[in-house]
Formats: structure tokens, C-alpha cells, sequence
């Protein structure tokens, strides 16, 4: 497994290969690379291609596949992971959004701030980066220096903001390290300015992806920031009696969600259910680390998440257990803050403030675990990191602790 | 003539292109196959193109040509047709939009929800799936189960959605059938969730065109739904003393016009005149088929709608007689509903309720007639379906019935 | 220098290379021409090409470079020119937003109708057509001759519409004059029908271009325009001490504004700063031609526009001398009317009402004056069109005069 904890810096010897680069001319449309072309025992490859018809139609894709592991980054759409593939699993959801939508058929403002949902299928999608959350009204500082009240829509714009530089990254040394690094900006005179760099990395054979990011405020005043990762499963690993493991601290329902009881297990598709959501702050270890998990019904699939509850420590579990047809997801939302209106939240200090040039490193470790022992040892890890605390169980819809 | 009863399903022997498949990564960006390649003595032929510059760059066109009749289909545009020639007569009109409009530039929320009119130029525009009619705000279930109140745009979405699936199909013995079909996602997560299916077909030198059309809800919970066949007529076939007929059972004006007298006959290009629209049922023959027309002031040029009443059965007559520059047009709009706002239309239980699953069929043919004795015979078609049935005037303006 | 009252149809003998034509379905994604093809001694170049990637992905760019001056037209941001480059020295500004963006990604709706926020970052930059100015409601006329209530957004549409038209067009005599065309569609069913049609030109080694437009109503109604051109420059032209230089009328702050003293000389960047904004009226020559300019500290370098303020009669000056990273930028607007809401415009009688057909021509040369002697002739000739008249300073924010 990939260590979250290890910096991506410390690769030295690579071939990088750019595929975008906006401000050089540079646009690569179509592009692979494999162990082939560098000697190595195990197979591996990162392709690039363009889609074409369609709402997907200009949408670029990378897959990148580790021979055991396989993942697609849509630089087109703020650099999220479409989908994956580990061993023969499925790794992701079936949104009734059929394919990729290009941003250019987003409106994020129709249906009173829920455009977002028009183009929601990925299995990971970053919100933010000014706002995460539920539609809501927000005062801004406008041109003039006065305030405006304008609304902000679902889960902010990164997700559908293209790339301005995209490249793949390759270890040269066994195990291969396999990457993609992506810059995106959410920019406007006046508004955010906001450098989202990601690099979006495995190594040959492994069963992980880490995402590694890093928010940038390029304004020379200080300015706010939100990040969530939305991270979606279905099938094979949301299903009847899947359970949610997590070293949790404290939880408290989401205001459409009334109980806590039984929080932690997954019934069957149900059509007309209606979401629930429950917020949580999760322990970590020595150095901060967390691992929350879903664990299938017999126990033999696995997906983890590990990070930083310094960097991330609001976390969301999204419990979506509809039909099938109109979307049968569990959402981990590892964040900055909770998806409250950013309003409520920064009246809640939870909102990332960045002084100006100040960077704010986050990521997330995404693992698939095969099998009864291998399941049992990341469950044993998740435990440790628990130890004897009980969580604090608040049974009352909270916006957040 | 096309039977408009006739099911295209009964084609057996048939050449089948696909265009277009996203889910397949199947995307043809230029294509053609005539007669010279199936064996015929007639000359027909099929093209498919991709418009480049302005605001039409990256529109998918497919021209069909029946070798009397051709028409343009736009994938891109939701599968509506852009404009048509027969026999050296235009079918369409002027628009002061000039160009196909790619949906990327049409933001449906501009204009206090009015945005869809800067794209407004097709001959045959559908409206819908989730509503239509004038811009209105309407209550939907968001994703907490909960009500909210949100802005409906005017004639929905469909329109400025691409066709994700398009295919031509090409029958292998005569009269070989034309057709296009393509498949429109009309989606969101926590929203609606319709698939329009739709085939346009004619056959090798006839006068009319068939669009038949199936909508079907793809959630697992019922949902509504909204379909209107915006058909538009300008010259040669609207001019002074063009006259409309049809079997009207009832007829009242829509709340901007006045009056229902001389409603069945056109005026000259008048500029500043206000649309007038008028809301009828029509009568349809045993089986529900009815005829609408349009007749030229000396009875030489004649277009006609064929559809069913029980599959559509609202008809809202739509006299735009401005100047040629800002639009002289007829439209002719047969529907499930008339085009008020939806919750006006459902107080009134006009709006279709689909169950899980289910699949509406409707369809319209359209045909041109030229010559007296063909027009009159045309004629004679209409009248038999009203026989002697006088129509109920309602002279009050009123929402429909 | 180009001299700013000749007429460009004075050409007789030139090149034209169309580019796009989208009615023609012409469309040329690369093409250049230079001095090498058309035999001259002196070297000029015209190159066109679209860029791929990021949020400029199938952005169309112009770039005609004279010999000395260079400058981008950007068909796809409705003819507006990018950046320019003279001897060197950089024409433009540094925006937060750093590429060009494609008009698909601006919601201009967005942020309380401040989405043009999003993409501003040119060198010029027309406002307008059917709007300039702050977001505001306005009344419109809707399709059944009612009043609507609809939010105007900032600075209109113009700039995020792309060409339908575009031409290169070279004189085949000595000097040889180098443009750029383009035919721009503001349109909507039911509302405005603007046409702007544009030429970019320059000449061989000259220090000047000049943008000739007219805006033509297409309609058959009488309809109302504004056009404003953004014109921005930063460094080197900008820097502290800059001084602006007009023959001012009449001055009054903007209402964000509260001072008038040292209302010509720009400060350094300074983070946090809240923009100026002055509304002028300048003299004219006999003619009605002026002149305003901004000459650097030590007065080694300038940039005058002139124009007609009979086409053009009102000036804005924008100071808004913020950090570098957050845009440290100087405005000189010469303009139809001020940027104020088109209500409030209307109200003050400074809306321009065209009659069906009718069109509105205007204009601006941009020009570079280099070294004490040739700025200090250029400042001759502004003050010469002063004459002895006194600015007449109104210490208040006014809404215009």
C-alpha cells in the first residue's frame, strides 16, 4: 500500500510528459505510454484520449492502470476520478448521469443551485474550492470593496473547471510510481483566485491511489477556502449489510436524517429512500492519520481512506441507499468543514481561511482490500487508531461540533 | 405518403450506421452513403457533417435527402430539425437567430428564464422533457425529500441537450426507408431522469417525414413529463391569407390575445405585432389520428401534421406575423399540454405522470402538398376527420381545457 | 500614426482571406500570411490558429503583427483584442485570470450577474451591446408585448459571443494596411438583434491600430445599444506616478469613489486597494476628435486613444491600482454612455436608441508613443485640443452629467 504519509517529492529519477499546458501551447490529444517503453517485469500503462459526441463530447480522459489497479482522471472536469477497476471490481457508482458531462453543459445555477447534480457521476469529485455544500446565500466582498449578497450553488465550481496544465508522471525505479499531476484555477478579477495542484499517483501492482493536493490562494489578500472529497461506491462494495468502520470521535445526524441508531450499516437498494448524511470527527493516530472504511457483508471487500484529520477534519458519511436506477451510493466526504451553506459554517469557524501566497496541503489514500484476512488487518488497523474511545453519539440533527 | 400508424419496427431488411455512441466511444465526425452505394434507381443520400466557427462550432448536422424531400437533423440540438427544402421550397423559417446555435452558448436562466430563445430557429424544435411553456417557478423534491421552489425555464432542456446515441438506418428494399435515430438523456441525480428515443424517417422521393418519439422515465419513482412539438412555418408556405385548418372540437385564445375571430387566417409581415396563440382539442378519426394544416392564400402550397390526439392531445396555434426580420412565423404545436407555466398546467391535470419505467410513444408526421388537387384532396382528409362537428368558441382568454 | 478619421474603405487593391464564415460553412482552423508572400521590404506577419486545453480550449486566435506592433484579436471573445507586444514592451494587463477563456465556461449570470468576472483579462475589450455596466433589473419588452422584469449582467454579452464571420485583409500597396474582420451576432427571438461588425487594422511598422465598428439593429423596431471599450493597460505603461491626460470637460467620482484631487496621477500596487472610477466628458477638436493618454513617470512612455466624441461621448477612467496578483490595471473607457445599470442610463437620457436598420459607427486608435520627444508631441496635441478651457471638477459622486 502506498504510504500516505510519504511525500511524492521524494521521487527522483521520472519521465514526465506534458499534456496540457495552456500558457505554453501545449495539448497533447491523444497519448500512452507502457511498460513496454520502459523495461520493467510488471505490466503497466497511462493513456490519454479525447471523447467525442454527445454531453461528453471535448472531454479529456487518462486512464491510468497499475496492472492490478485501474482509475481515470478527467483533467476536463477539475482533475476527479471518474471510475475504477480493481481486479475485475468496479470501483465507483451507477449515477443516473449515464456518462461523462462536459462542464460546458453545466449550469450550475439552474434548479435554484442544484446544476451541479446534472453532471454528478464520478466516483471521486472534489467540491469546492470557495464553497462546498448545500445552494445557499452568501454576503462577498464585490469590485466596489462593498458586500453583495450573492448565491453560491452546490458544491462550488472545481469539478467542472478544466485543467490549464496536465502531465503524467513515471518512476523510473521499481515499483514504478504512475501519476498524474493537474493544475486547475478557480479564477476571477475581483472574486477567488484559487490554485488547485493535484497529483494523483499509484505505484505498479499496487491496491491504492493517492490524491495529493495542494490549494494555493494567489491573491495578495487573505481569502477562504473549502474542499471536499466526495467519494462514491456502489456495487460491488455499497450493498445490504456493508458496514461503515471509522475511528469516529464524535457523529451527529445531518438535519434531514433523524436517528443515529444504526448509522453504520447499509440496507438494500430501496426506491423513494431518502438520503442521509451524518457528520463525524474522527480520531487519529500520533501523527493525525485516519482510516475510514466500508466493509461488504461477508467481510471479504474492503475500501479505505486515509488522510489527515489536521487537514481534513470534518468528515461526511453519505448513506444513498436508493434504487439502483436512481443512484444506490455510500459517500465518505472526508473535508474541510462540513457541506453546510458556507454561510452557517464560517459562522461555525469552520471555513479555511488562506493568507495571501498561503498553501494548504490535503489528500486522500484511497485502498481496495480483497479477502477475509486482508479486510481484517485494515479493520485491526482502523481499531488501533481508536483504541478505547467511544464516540460521542448525538442524536439530535446538529449542524456539525 | 407515410402512414403515421405504420410502426418503423416492421422494417426487416435494413442498413444501420452508428454515428454516435458515447457509452461505446463510437463518434463519426463525417459520413455519407447514397443510392450509388444500395442499389436503387432513385437518388437519395445521407450526410453527416460537424459545423465549425461562430456560435454553431462543434453543431453535428445530418442532412437526409430523399431525392424530393430533404430535412436536417441536429444531434446536438436534442434531435430537432433544422430546416427543410422541398422540391426547391423551404420548409423553416427566418429567424433573427441566424445560426445553429451550439446549446454551450444558450443559458436557459438569461433573461428572467427567457434564454432559450436566443437559440430559437428551427423548423421543428421539440420542447420539454420536464417541462414546458412559458417560464414559470414550479415546486420539485430536492435531494432531503424536502420541497423547494425553483425557476422553470421557458420549453424546458431538451432542445439544448445532445443526442448521445445517433444512428442512420437505411431500408434495403424499396421504398427504402430513411431514418436517423438518437437517444437524449435528459438527467440528473435527485431529479429527472428521461430518455427521448426518437426516429425520423422517410422514404425515397416522399412528401413527408416521420418523427416518432418515445420517452421513457428511468427512475425507479413516477415522475412527470412534457412534450411539445414546436413546428414553425415561414415562407413560401405562411403569407397573407394563408389559412390554418383542422377538425377543432374547442378553441380559446391564450391570455395575451383577445380574440378568436378570423383566428385561422394569417396576416402580412406587420412589424411590432404582438404573437397571438390560441388553444384548441382537435378531433381525431376512430383510431385518434388527426390533421392540421396550413394552406397558401391561393390554395397551390400546403403543409400538414399528422399525429394522434390521444397521444397528443393539446394543439396551440402560435401566429407570429411580424416583420420577415424578426420572425414571420406560424407555429403549429401539437402536445401533452399547452405551454403555460407546469404547475398551472398540473393544477389542471394536463401534466403526464409516468410510472417507473414506463415508455410514452407520440409522434408527428410532416408533409408538404403542392398543387391544387393534392391540396384540396389534403383538405378533404381534415374535414372528414371533423365531419359535422362545429367547434366550441371560447372568446375569454382561459388556460386551456 | 494611422490617422483616425480616414475610413478604411479608402482601400482599393488588398488580400482578403476569410476565415470563418459559418453561413457559408467556411471555416479554417490555421492559417498565416506574411511579407514573404507579398512581396515588401518591410516585415509584418498575420497568423491564425485555435487553442487547445484548459478553459481557452477551442479558442480562436488572431495574431497580426506589423513589424514593430503585434497585437491578438480573439474572434471566439467577440473581436476583442488579447494582449500586444510594441518594440518589446508588453500592451495589456496582468488579470488573476490567467488564460484566455472560452465564452462555455461563463456563466455571466453567476455571483449576482458578475460572471464576465470570470474571463476578463483582455487588452481591450468591448462591453455592450444591448448592455454595459453593473449588474442591474431592467424592464424589457417580452414576447407578448408585456414588461419584464429581468437582471441585466455586467457588461453584457458581446464579449462571450463568438464571430459568425471572420476575414483577414491585407493592402497590396505600400504601406500595406493589415486587418483583421469580423461580424458578431447579439441576437434573441423576441429581443435584440445587434450586429457588430468590426476591422482590426494596423499598417506596416506603424506605432497604432484601429478599431472601426458599426452596430447595426437589425430589427424592424427601434432598439436601444451601448458599447463600451474596455481598455487596460498595467505594466510598463502603468506604474507609479503614471499620469492620465485628456482634455477633460467636466469630472465627477464614480459613486465608489469619494475624491477628485489627484484623480490623474496612479499610485503603486497596493494590496487591498478598492477601484476609482471617474466619469468624464471630453473635449473635441472640430471634428470631434480627442485624444486621452497615459504617459509613465519619467514620460519615456505613452498610450493615447483617440476617438470621436460625437460616436463616443462618455469617458470612464478606471484606477484600480491593487497588487499585481490581484490585477493592478488602468482603464481608459471611452464609451456610448457610462457604466452605470441601463436604467439608471435610460433614465439620464444617455442610452443610444437605433432605428429599425439603422447603425451606429464608432471607433478607437490605440496608440504607443516612445522616448521624451515623441511623448511629449503626442501631450502637444491633447493639450492643443484643450485649448485654455478649465476642467469643471464636481467633488461629489454623481451617476454622470
Amino acid at each position: 500500500m502506498l504510504n500516505p504519509k510519504k511525500s511524492t517529492n521524494t521521487i527522483e529519477r521520472s519521465f514526465v510528459k506534458t499534456l496540457t499546458d495552456v500558457g505554453r501551447g501545449i495539448y497533447v490529444p491523444r497519448w500512452a505510454i507502457s511498460s513496454n517503453e520502459i523495461g520493467t517485469g510488471d505490466r503497466w500503462c497511462i493513456e490519454k484520449c479525447r471523447i467525442h459526441g454527445g454531453t461528453s463530447d471535448s472531454v479529456d480522459i487518462i486512464t491510468v492502470d497499475n496492472g492490478k489497479l485501474s482509475f481515470v482522471v478527467v483533467p476536463t472536469r477539475g482533475m476527479g476520478i471518474w471510475k475504477g477497476d480493481y481486479q475485475g471490481l468496479f470501483l465507483g457508482w451507477q449515477s443516473p448521469v449515464k456518462n461523462l458531462v462536459h462542464p460546458h453543459y453545466v449550469d450550475l445555477e439552474a434548479r435554484g443551485g442544484l446544476g451541479w447534480l446534472q453532471a454528478f457521476n464520478e466516483w471521486v469529485v472534489r467540491c469546492g474550492l470557495s464553497n462546498i455544500g448545500d445552494p445557499g446565500v452568501d454576503t462577498v466582498i464585490d469590485n466596489t470593496g462593498k458586500e453583495k449578497e450573492v448565491m453560491l450553488t452546490l458544491h462550488g465550481r472545481i469539478a467542472n473547471i478544466p485543467a490549464s496544465i496536465v502531465k503524467a508522471r513515471i518512476g523510473l525505479d521499481p515499483p514504478h510510481e504512475l501519476g498524474v499531476e493537474g493544475v486547475v484555477y478557480e479564477q476571477s478579477m475581483f472574486g477567488p483566485n484559487l490554485e488547485l495542484t493535484t497529483s494523483i499517483t499509484t505505484t505498479s501492482r499496487s491496491n491504492s491511489l493517492r490524491i495529493s493536493d495542494v490549494v494555493g490562494n494567489l491573491r495578495s489578500v487573505p481569502d477562504e477556502m473549502q474542499l471536499l472529497y466526495h467519494c462514491n461506491f456502489g456495487s460491488p462494495f455499497l450493498e445490504e449489510g456493508t458496514r461503515f468502520l471509522a475511528p469516529v470521535q464524535r457523529i451527529a445526524p445531518y438535519w434531514t436524517t433523524k436517528v443515529t441508531e444504526n448509522f453504520d450499516v447499509f440496507g438494500p437498494p430501496e426506491s423513494g429512500f431518502i438520503e442521509q448524511a451524518y457528520f463525524m470527527r474522527l480520531l487519529g493516530d500520533d501523527e493525525g492519520y485516519t482510516k475510514a472504511m466500508l466493509v461488504n457483508g461477508d467481510g471479504t471487500k474492503a475500501v479505505s481512506l486515509s488522510f489527515s484529520v489536521k487537514e481534513l477534519p470534518c468528515f461526511t458519511l453519505w448513506k444513498n441507499t436508493v434504487s439502483i436506477e436512481d443512484g444506490y451510493v455510500a459517500g465518505l466526504e472526508p473535508a474541510t468543514s462540513f457541506p453546510n451553506p458556507r454561510r452557517s459554517e464560517r459562522e461555525r469557524k469552520r471555513v479555511t481561511n488562506l493568507r495571501p501566497g498561503e498553501r494548504y496541503h490535503a489528500g486522500v489514500t484511497l485502498s481496495i482490500h480483497l479477502g477475509k484476512d486482508e479486510v481484517q488487518k485494515v479493520r485491526g488497523e482502523t481499531e488501533k487508531i481508536r483504541g478505547e474511545v467511544e464516540p460521542v453519539v448525538i442524536k439530535e440533527p446538529v449542524l456539525g461540533f
